[in-house]
């Protein structure tokens, strides 16, 4: 997931995006009733999961969550600190806040995909469903645990087709030698802002006839 | 998942039995109200799950899909493609139809997941059962991420068990001997006819008392 | 899952705790009224789905299953040997037994879990976790397929909690220069013991509020 070494504003937006994600297992599993360990571990799901399935489909180890260890030890704790402050939680924590703070964690998560498929080896068109499977399966593999039809998968929201868009950017302007840094932060923000719009507009994708 | 390497024949059937798992999970994601995305990854799940379930335990990679991205980039565009006439395609194709070829699928990607297991060294009755998953997981990866009990774990109809005898079949003509494509080409018809006859005389499989 | 070579206590052990978990998976699997594949292939997931998870995130091959075919087949063939005797089994068997069995079971994998987490150069935390997710994640896959939110995640008993404990131990132990053996049996029967004493006082762990 270091997409650019040494930078911190990148380790300040992973951790965000990593958060968004637990947070998001948080909410569904209590949603649930489960008990606290499932609560946490649900958490996990969704925060580490579009990235582990991408690692485990490239094949490549370790994996973020055990080259980052400090991630999984800070979800961890915080997991535990903030279960008994959940129900306060979700009221000071605004709906505007998720929503911004999700869509850098799409954008920087599809871009960490498609880069790292790309690294591996992969051809364009698979890069670009990596980067797609990185931004989704941890809520994906969440809906799944927690026995429901993966929201993304239902609720008519163009959120995997941004992250495709801003993948294609990113391969795209490979061919034309933009440079890498550059590539990564304009793709990754094009996502984050293609999810942004799509929300305030409240557009639609339609289901097959 | 090459079988036989510059056989055009194999190709077809590869195609066929691709496109007939996609299928499955079309009309899956439909009868559950997903949108363009969650029926287009559905139908990815469903065509491909059994292959990569079987490559990730062999630890095979590249994913036969990824090595045959073109599989991949077919299924995609002819996915976008057919979306809008899903209705329709349902009555144009007969159930006879889908029945066949998705029996032709089953024969031909059980031989193709024995074949692979036996290459990666695994022993008799583990290879077996990599030909069964190979043949029976992407209908069941499907139906979990639709959030259903596995329909071949319920329905009583002797899918699995059509595969199992003929992976077994295509180790035991090994050990006497039979040369490789002749053993390929005659377990998964075997396979397939199992299939057909079962289906033909609707035999079914018991429940545990 | 090799801990002591040669021991046959430990094949003992772990030949049981196999079975304990086919077994819950095969009560689980016909309450949800699956044919005799279903059956099969769920207790297969309860039994191997833990160490299998574990296996693929450590990167090992082979898979235990596959290093100790003889497990495989034997569960294979119980399975067949059983199905028709379910009903009569579970008046058999009483739950004081099952509770026992699964209290070593759950020991022995995390232990096992942890102990190959260290093995692969995992750090402490992240093998402490490996060591969870090999004692729960049967269960949890089992129920994912039985299409249920996952026992352990919502029933509020400390079943991970036990093992998260164990697994420390095993780890601070070694940091302290105890023998690996000692090491292993001694976490282990911590594990189970804690299992069994809050299984005996009806010990429960909270929701989050």
């Amino acid at each position: 997931m270091k997409l650019v070494p040494h930078v911190s504003l990148v380790t300040v937006i992973e951790v965000v995006a990593i958060m968004v994600g637990a947070f998001s297992g948080f909410v569904e599993a209590r949603r649930k009733r489960m008990d606290i360990v499932g609560v946490i571990i649900v958490a996990f799901i969704a925060a580490f999961g579009g990235g582990t399935l991408r690692d485990i489909l490239l094949d490549k180890r370790p994996l973020f969550w055990v080259e980052h260890q400090e991630y999984t030890i800070l979800l961890f704790v915080l997991a535990l600190t903030v279960a008994p402050f959940m129900k306060h939680l979700r009221h000071i924590v605004s709906e505007r806040l998720i929503v911004w703070a999700d869509a850098l964690g799409l954008g920087l998560f599809a871009v960490a995909g498609v880069s790292q498929a790309q690294a591996a080896g992969m051809p364009m068109f698979i890069a670009a469903m990596m980067g797609v499977i990185t931004g989704i399966f941890g809520g994906v593999l969440r809906d799944i645990v927690c026995n429901e039809v993966p929201m993304v998968f239902r609720d008519g929201k163009p959120y995997a087709i941004c992250a495709f868009v801003g993948c294609w950017m990113y391969i795209l302007l490979q061919q034309v030698d933009v440079p890498e840094d550059f590539r990564l932060w304009l793709s990754a923000a094009t996502i984050s802002m293609l999810r942004l719009l799509t929300w305030k507009f409240d557009l639609r994708i339609g289901r097959p006839s």
